[in-house]
């Protein structure tokens, strides 16, 4: 019955990437505390590098200067 | 002054439909704690069914089933 | 598959009251967008009231002056 | 190490304005907490106006009446 | 530079456990997406199984009825 | 009608520090996208130490090595 939130960069994951994680994670679930995979769910935001920031500035910035 | 987060696989719910929403929830927290309608915020996620996973597969993948 | 999370500051819903937001959430989606209420996951996350902000002031504040 | 998630509705925020937001909230936590910018993550979501309810309605149907 | 948000009921996780799912989940966005470790936040939720709900119901409701 | 939800460890915050953040997040909001304070909603969450990882291991384990 575990709830996963994936926030990543939209930087071009596949649906095969996005797929293996979130089989990865419910199996991760299932092995560490035996959680039921059927209703384990997973759901994976991709964030513009515009609005997401670390260290004080945006990705964008960031990629920007090779970061 | 409750804040609610709807997160639902995009598959063409209207505008009408997600006013539904925003209207049901809004006066269940009414009728059930007495809350506020005025201050109680309603944020609604629509996410690609590809970023979306249950049983450690994707809903798209379930669809081509389908599931 | 609907997530919903509603967040209520902490003052004092009981068991009977929570249930009654799990169970009206899942009927609203059920009816709304034909969600299946078998896979319909509610979290409910009580915070308390000097960690909810509104109008830049906590809920602690306001509930002293009466608001 | 601290997370911050700014939800607003998408109505042409500039990419300026939020590296305004992100530069401001990890300074905001530096000064009142002491927490290290350089693993602050701040993650902003740009919500339709359809998708955004308070008042028990959408803020598309507020800003059609003005609001 | 990724966010995960992992909820579970709170029924007795250890710290082992929960650094576990920390170290795997960390390790998953390594190995699929190329993903830094050292900048990679985990944040776990353990809710009362009172304010957890699935088919409609609390989670109390369903250990007591042995599901 | 923003919403922000700030998350830091559960390391002694005092009800002002937390007051300060409201207030600061609040104005932050208003100065830069011209937001209206009397609708800001502002959630922080205060989060075990066991229960926050980062570099794929505890913040308690991390703070028992000095860092």
């Amino acid at each position: 019955m575990p709830y996963v939130n994936i926030k990543i960069t939209r930087e071009g994951a596949s649906a095969e990437q996005k797929a293996e994680l979130i089989a990865g994670v419910t199996e991760l679930l299932r092995k560490t505390l035996n959680k039921n995979p059927a209703t384990t769910v997973v759901v994976i935001d991709e964030v513009d590098t515009d609005n997401w920031g670390i260290g004080g500035e945006s990705v964008t910035v960031r990629r920007a200067r090779g970061q």
